[in-house]
């Protein structure tokens, strides 16, 4: 049985193409039951009707608070039957009701090495910082921003001369990569959570990916197809 | 002309031992003046005996204040002739005054990759973490604590089981190699700072470096010998 996944997006949903795109290789053990966007011009709702998946604005500012939004959100993600929460480019916090109805079953992905650089565009901080190597984390949502428990990371390299969109580029390349991976083995049951550690049952070693400017390190590594 | 440097040390000294290492192996162009250490008995003072280096204690304890403590240390470096500063293990923060004295050439090296994880035992902090990627950085010192321009950085595995010694282990392999690059680098004047960014003049491409559980990612990369 496929994993059933709703996926929350605020944007351009580059990361839920990712997602499409593997399940439709039959690589990633997946069902999208719903994508659900708190911005109604959001391009990745264009891409969930090409593919034929059904998909919801929810719009954040016809709620009085947070937790009224969190409350309808929860509810659609139930109705739709899925069984675990991706967030794919999703700009809102979580309230603890929200994260207390999917314990452990709530992926984010963050555009930075986490530790660093948590918060809004973590490309602009990184480049901003001058450092010489970015990346980016999945990780079980917890109730701090971009905090909870790493399951897989990528670093790529920074220059000197990059801007926001120059590392972002290189960055995305790798978030299209470790995002439906570590989908697939929450799909498999095989992520251990002891604290903040996360274990993968029978994971892949570390993998060196790529080559000059567009090398990267990946822990875990990728299965094939990812 | 080999570049003139005072090496600051508080305990074993490992990183020292790399770059009087790759002085002996001709592959590092620089002398090594003065090696100067807080604590007296700091394991590095033995190995610099041993390769018949000039060094020196003075321990901060003796000092009624830090500013007195690093006019010592000033002092010292100038009166060894060194030209560049740098800090291999040295456990102080060092007051603007010391910054001042070498603008543009003071190096340190921090067992992380920053911005995440600075001070105290960035091993450790890494490990409690639970990140999939660490690493460590060498960058110029500013008069934040492990804040200024980076020059290069590694990136190696973490793995759910880690304790600090094993990914401090895997982290200090790294560090041997990347702190004598960045010094070679700036004896050969190609460290260009800009704000918070640091270009490498000619700097060779990011690099691959091992495999499996001991892979890196290295940016810039190496050079012939480091």
């Amino acid at each position: 049985m496929p994993l059933k996944i709703a996926i929350l997006i605020s944007g351009s949903g580059s990361n839920l193409q990712s997602i499409i795109d593997r399940i439709e290789q039959n690589v990633l053990d997946a069902e999208i039951t719903l994508v659900l966007s708190n911005k109604k011009d959001a391009y990745g709702l264009r891409r969930a009707e090409r593919h034929g998946l059904k998909h919801k604005v929810i719009e954040h500012t016809s709620f009085d608070s947070r937790e009224e939004f969190d409350k309808s959100v929860v509810q659609e993600i139930r109705n739709s039957g899925a069984q675990a929460v991706i967030l794919a480019g999703f700009m809102r916090i979580l309230t603890p009701f929200f994260i207390g109805s999917f314990p452990g079953r709530i992926l984010n992905i963050h555009p930075a090495l986490l530790p660093s650089f948590p918060g809004i565009d973590g490309q602009k901080q990184a480049a901003e910082y001058g450092v010489k190597l970015s990346g980016c984390s999945v990780h079980f949502v917890d109730e701090k921003m971009d905090h909870g428990p790493i399951i897989i990371q990528a670093a790529v390299p920074g220059f000197a001369w990059d801007d926001p969109k120059t590392i972002g580029t290189r960055i995305l390349t790798l978030e299209h990569r470790i995002f439906p991976q570590a989908i697939q083995w929450l799909a498999e049951g095989r992520l251990k959570i002891a604290g903040r550690r996360v274990e993968v049952a029978h994971g892949p070693e570390p993998m060196l990916y790529g080559s000059g400017s567009d090398c990267a390190l990946i822990s875990p590594g990728l299965e094939v197809g990812f």
